[in-house]
């Protein structure tokens, strides 16, 4: 992050928000980090109280950070960089009245979120663990079936052993208006009702205040039923989806799923550092349109605008998959690919896991079963 | 809100936060409510494409608003409110770019957080249907305890049954750094863990991307444990906290409780339209004196500055009762109030309920036993 900084000629950069904390300090505070690009941290700590360490200041609100900098002989920097993304306006107005002389810049959430888009040795092991343990969780899945149920019923089963598996609950997902429970169950026509947030597929949920997701639906013979509850164990998100059937299918829904398999093979023959998310997106593009699935991928009336995407501190990182994204794959990104066709009358297929991308390829952390499994 | 955006001379608001759109559209859309002082308004959606209506238009971008309003006739406003502690700066700024000829006033997060903190007779309808189901849910906790268990496995449960009795899942918390679960409990000396969340007790939590509630603790012999899971069941938010405790308590437990009970008799007796929040504060904090308990009132090593927030779409709404709040109690507010004492060695004691206030005084909404029941 320094060298970023340092790039753009910014001093210093004072963050804040929840997510970037965790990042640069292990934890979540209330409270500011001053990260200068030469000298140590200084952490300014409202909340908790018990904190202890070194360059620690206890404050009770931003105006005190200038001067116990200037009585620690830090000198005010020239261009200071702050969470312009994510801070409200007032809050980023507060912040920028506290450095009167500095030069104020927004792109402190930019320069972070791509500084977060390669993780470290260690984001990696995390990722690995929580991919076992998203995995576990996933496979006692077929046990939790009981004739009768609704998609909320079998969400609530599930969500119950993500959180037995240790799933600390929260999902965080970059953007204000992005909201969602613990992921969704989507069985039938309702993984075709267009929702205001941008996930892969929709749903209509059981209440306006949160139109995503399961909607109630009885899951019903000859219907699929796709899961996709999200996996934050150790605050970094994990992504998997799984596709069940209550009884057999029609054929086509096997020759969709297979559609959607062999994109994630194309992923891992042609996925390497150096390789463009757009060509990539269109290279699956290509294998869905050969399958005749076309217009059945990633949606029906409203589409999703990618087929995978960034994950880490946060749901949707970079890098993204889809149209126009010139961004090259490198080593230590983490994405989940969610190649997912709806099929009017059957339900959704597809399946989506979480990869690392390595020096050679890219390396699978969650590893369920892939077919369609029947539940009956 | 249309009478207090004419008394501040405000000709249009653009709401475009989720809460926001829920109360003054009754759901969650991607896109833009525009509404004039006079005349109707106009709601321009990016998501879900499906919707349908009168006085709708379809939009990609921000930057079409402007354009159709005049299209349709409609004046650019002179004086524009927006959401300015809820947007980011970022996304506050694009929106003013599209009104070069308005000023932009940011006060839209305060005028319609005002108005939205008294509710109107539909609103307390769903209240009083959240309380319902929160107490059918909260009545079900005893039969939950196995020996054995850790606060992490009592809450899943809890929250299993939560989640069957309709819970949405989501707790919405106004302000970006404020987090949580579905709720917390807390056991022992874990509800004296200082935590960087404002909420009116903390938690070390598990992990510490989320150091709030439960950390992990055996429920063990002689300790209290607080049960204070939120009850979001149709977009409003309901707050309840019940004690149990494993075995018996020391009597200083049930001396403390009752404290905690005294306060909300006294809330019963007094707090009616008019009086003011700080005096009904005071009143308690003198009870909690009176009883020998005050440096255990309200968290030990740091301490809630408040006893009690309003409820309503988000988890802290007005009136608050804390200290300098001048504000009087007024028909149809909702709030929930939480005098608890931690006691060290034993855990957490204390009551937690919702209330609306009518023109006689208040109505409690959550309906549970009231006194610490024993789980052994």
């Amino acid at each position: 992050m320094r060298s970023a900084m340092a790039a753009m000629g910014i001093d210093a950069a004072i963050i804040t928000c929840n997510v970037n904390l965790i990042y640069t300090c292990g934890q979540v505070i209330s409270g500011y980090l001053y990260l200068p690009v030469k000298g140590e941290s200084i952490l300014f700590v409202k909340r908790p109280n018990d904190i202890t360490g070194d360059n620690l200041y206890f404050i009770r609100k931003p105006e005190q950070i200038a001067d116990l900098l200037l009585q620690n002989g830090v000198d005010i920097p020239g261009k200071l960089m702050i969470e312009g993304d994510e801070l409200t306006y007032q809050d980023y107005l507060r912040l920028e009245a506290c450095f009167p002389d500095s030069e104020i810049m927004p792109c402190g959430t930019k320069v972070i979120q791509k500084v977060r888009t390669i993780k470290s040795d260690y984001e990696q092991e995390i990722f690995r663990k929580s991919g076992l343990a998203h995995t576990r969780a996933y496979n006692q899945i077929p046990q939790l079936y009981r004739p009768g149920m609704t998609d909320i019923d079998f969400s609530i089963e599930i969500e119950h052993v993500m959180r037995n598996e240790g799933m600390l609950g929260n999902i965080r997902i970059f953007g204000q208006s992005m909201e969602i429970f613990m992921g969704s169950i989507l069985t039938a026509d309702n993984a075709a009702k267009s929702s205001p947030y941008d996930f892969a597929l929709g749903g209509g949920g059981t209440d306006p205040s949160l139109p995503v997701g399961a909607n109630g639906s009885l899951l019903k013979e000859g219907h699929s039923v796709m899961v996709d509850i999200g996996g934050n164990f150790f605050g970094y998100m994990c992504d998997m989806s799984r596709v069940f059937s209550i009884g057999k299918l029609p054929d086509e829904a096997y020759v969709a799923h297979q559609a959607c398999l062999d994109v994630q093979e194309a992923f891992k023959k042609y996925a390497v550092p150096g390789v463009v998310c757009e060509d990539l997106y269109e290279m699956a593009k290509d294998i869905i349109a050969g399958s005749g699935f076309a217009d059945y991928f990633m949606g029906v009336g409203q589409k999703a605008g990618f087929i995978g995407h960034g994950i880490g501190l946060e749901l949707n990182e970079q890098p993204i998959f889809a149209p126009r994204v010139r961004l090259a794959l490198e080593k230590g990104m983490t994405f989940a690919l969610e190649p997912k066709i709806v099929l009017p009358g059957i339900g959704p297929v597809g399946i989506e896991n979480s990869w690392i991308v390595n020096a050679d390829g890219i390396e699978q952390i969650t590893l369920c079963r892939e077919d369609i499994v029947d539940l009956m």
